[in-house]
């Protein structure tokens, strides 16, 4: 028998409380988990979409979740709220959970997000088990721990930092992803490479087919678990990993807002912000002129350029001084000194902001 | 100058994660603190009563407070849920409330327990400080990090573990109690006598005057911390802290639920729950009857008597299995081989429960 390369790589990944399984080995280790850890009840938390293209593989691989009661929420961001932590907990109680019950969630990162704070807080807190199905889930809310719901316009503004069991990395369920939701994910990765290694970023900048970024997702895992791993209540280094995420989250917040407006997905809204803030890195940390142009032109050939009002910027800058990383009022921003070598806590004046969306635009 | 012993023995408690300080020593540090910190901003969090009675105290001895801001709630357990989380996130994220705001929780068990989970999650968690002014609190919710509110009428159904980064307890806030709040407290502090050490139990059992109940809060803080310390998420050891509370809470609930009844405070509920779980400890686990009957004695002269009817019983009993403590939808108890030594999973059978409510009533 043939064992392909890809599959000989993807050792699990210890993080610091769970323990992140790829392909075969994810569906072998989820059914010796269950096996050996006498849970009272099993919960399995899916949404519209995760019902229909990946309950069913799940359930057939994993005998044991024929018994599992199913719980569903709405997908998207709109329905990741206090509102819908209410119905999940109060689902739980009718159902009879109990300290020793465990839930799945089975999903991209909105559900994984929410799924994760309602196990967090249910009974002071009960195990969960995280199976993302989107690649931007894969790679980025798979580990650290990070929970959350929004507050209104506010992202994740409820929520805690706490660990899954186990994480299970399946790719078999991108199958099913449209291309856009891919290249969300996409955006991810290239920042694991921007913010850590440069030859990451070289490879992920030839791509030329989405369908084989599957390869790639174990080793932004792994990037992102050693960050993590060096600071997980995001004291310093861990900090890095918003790189982008600054104005790229006021981006995404406006768009979600304006309902008359095409909502942009994550990793479609912190692509423009890391261009932004490559373009503010080249003023204030010594980001050189070549890697500027070579991050732009690397996220204009795989992401639909934006158009910005003066008004509409003005709004997004507005929404800045909401993020929840911000502390005494100011903005920090994580920059770059090179492809590769990140600035923590840099503060960035008005003006330079502005000309960074003129920059964008160009 | 004269120092009063109680002064000289009210040294400062280390639990897990807070200190807990004592009397004048408390605004002191709660000063230090304030100087030290760096706080962005610092939240105040009141029911109507502390509001009135305890806050211009504490504003008068902590100067530093005087720019803090006054957060509100309404009283009462009827309000510890969901909605009124949801107002106060949003009341801290209009105030501009960031990661490195702190929040510092003035009150009762009720408003403890709830600003404590609002600050744990907001923003993935802020700091708070605790300042218990019933004496249930202070004996019961200063140590352990329980948080968490009630979902309809299951208690503490939602909520997380974390401890406060300080802990004052300040006696002089019991004055403006009245005596009904302060025998309330007294359950747990006898509670902590059964389950851990008989000379305290024997020395508080012969309490003439409830006014001087403030020089052994030290003591119960003390003798819990010991517990909590030895077993913080509560697999084992910390179960004999619920002592009393299987069916105390149950009683609890009931009692809250039917508005036609007057309602039962929190330690008036477990001093029943106590007399009870004594009856089924000389039943199932070897409390001798001369102790059982001294238990008995000493509830029934702090406490009122509740005459229950089968009826009651009944719906009482239903309400056990959604104990949030109740594993595989047993209900596990808290007994006695003797005072001092608990005995935690025991199973208890149906009849037991029911002759037990009979001698309570006997």
């Amino acid at each position: 028998m043939l064992i392909s390369r890809d599959f000989l790589s993807m050792q699990s990944i210890q993080t610091l409380g769970a323990q992140v399984y790829f392909y075969q080995e994810a569906y072998a280790q989820l059914s010796n988990h269950l096996k050996g850890s006498n849970y009272s009840s099993v919960f399995v938390l899916v949404d519209e979409n995760t019902e229909k293209d990946c309950l069913p593989i799940l359930l057939e691989k994993v005998e044991q979740l024929q018994k599992a009661t199913i719980l569903r929420i709405p997908s998207g961001e709109e329905n990741k709220n206090i509102a819908t932590c209410l119905q999940l907990w109060e689902s739980l109680s009718e159902a009879d959970a109990d300290r020793k019950s465990l839930m799945i969630n089975l999903g991209g990162g909105v559900l994984t997000d929410l799924g994760g704070f309602v196990a967090s807080t249910f009974k002071r807190g009960i195990d969960f088990i995280n199976i993302p199905t989107t690649l931007l889930a894969m790679v980025d809310a798979s580990v650290g721990g990070k929970t959350g719901v929004d507050l209104g316009p506010l992202k994740n503004q409820v929520g805690v930092i706490r660990e899954a069991v186990m994480v299970l990395v399946i790719p078999e369920f991108l199958k099913t992803l449209e291309e856009r939701q891919l290249v969300s994910g996409f955006a991810e990765m290239l920042k694991h490479g921007l913010i850590q290694d440069f030859s990451y970023w070289q490879q992920l900048s030839k791509t030329q087919q989405f369908g084989t970024l599957e390869e790639h997702i174990h080793r932004s895992v792994s990037l992102k678990n050693q960050v993590v791993m060096k600071d997980p209540t995001e004291k310093n280094e861990r900090k890095i990993l918003n790189f982008g995420h600054t104005l790229g989250h006021a981006i995404e917040s406006y768009f979600l807002n304006e309902s008359e407006q095409e909502t942009l997905l994550h990793g479609e809204a912190i692509a423009i912000g890391m261009v932004l803030e490559a373009y503010i890195s080249s003023k204030l940390t010594g980001l050189p002129e070549d890697q500027l142009s070579d991050i732009k032109t690397t996220f204009k050939r795989f992401f639909k350029s934006v158009v910005f009002t003066a008004s509409q910027i003005e709004s997004i800058l507005n929404l800045l001084r909401y993020d929840k990383k911000n502390s005494y009022g100011r903005v920090n921003f994580v920059l770059l000194k090179s492809i590769g070598e990140p600035v923590i806590d840099v503060q960035v004046p008005e003006d330079l902001l502005k000309s960074s969306f003129a920059y964008y635009m160009e």
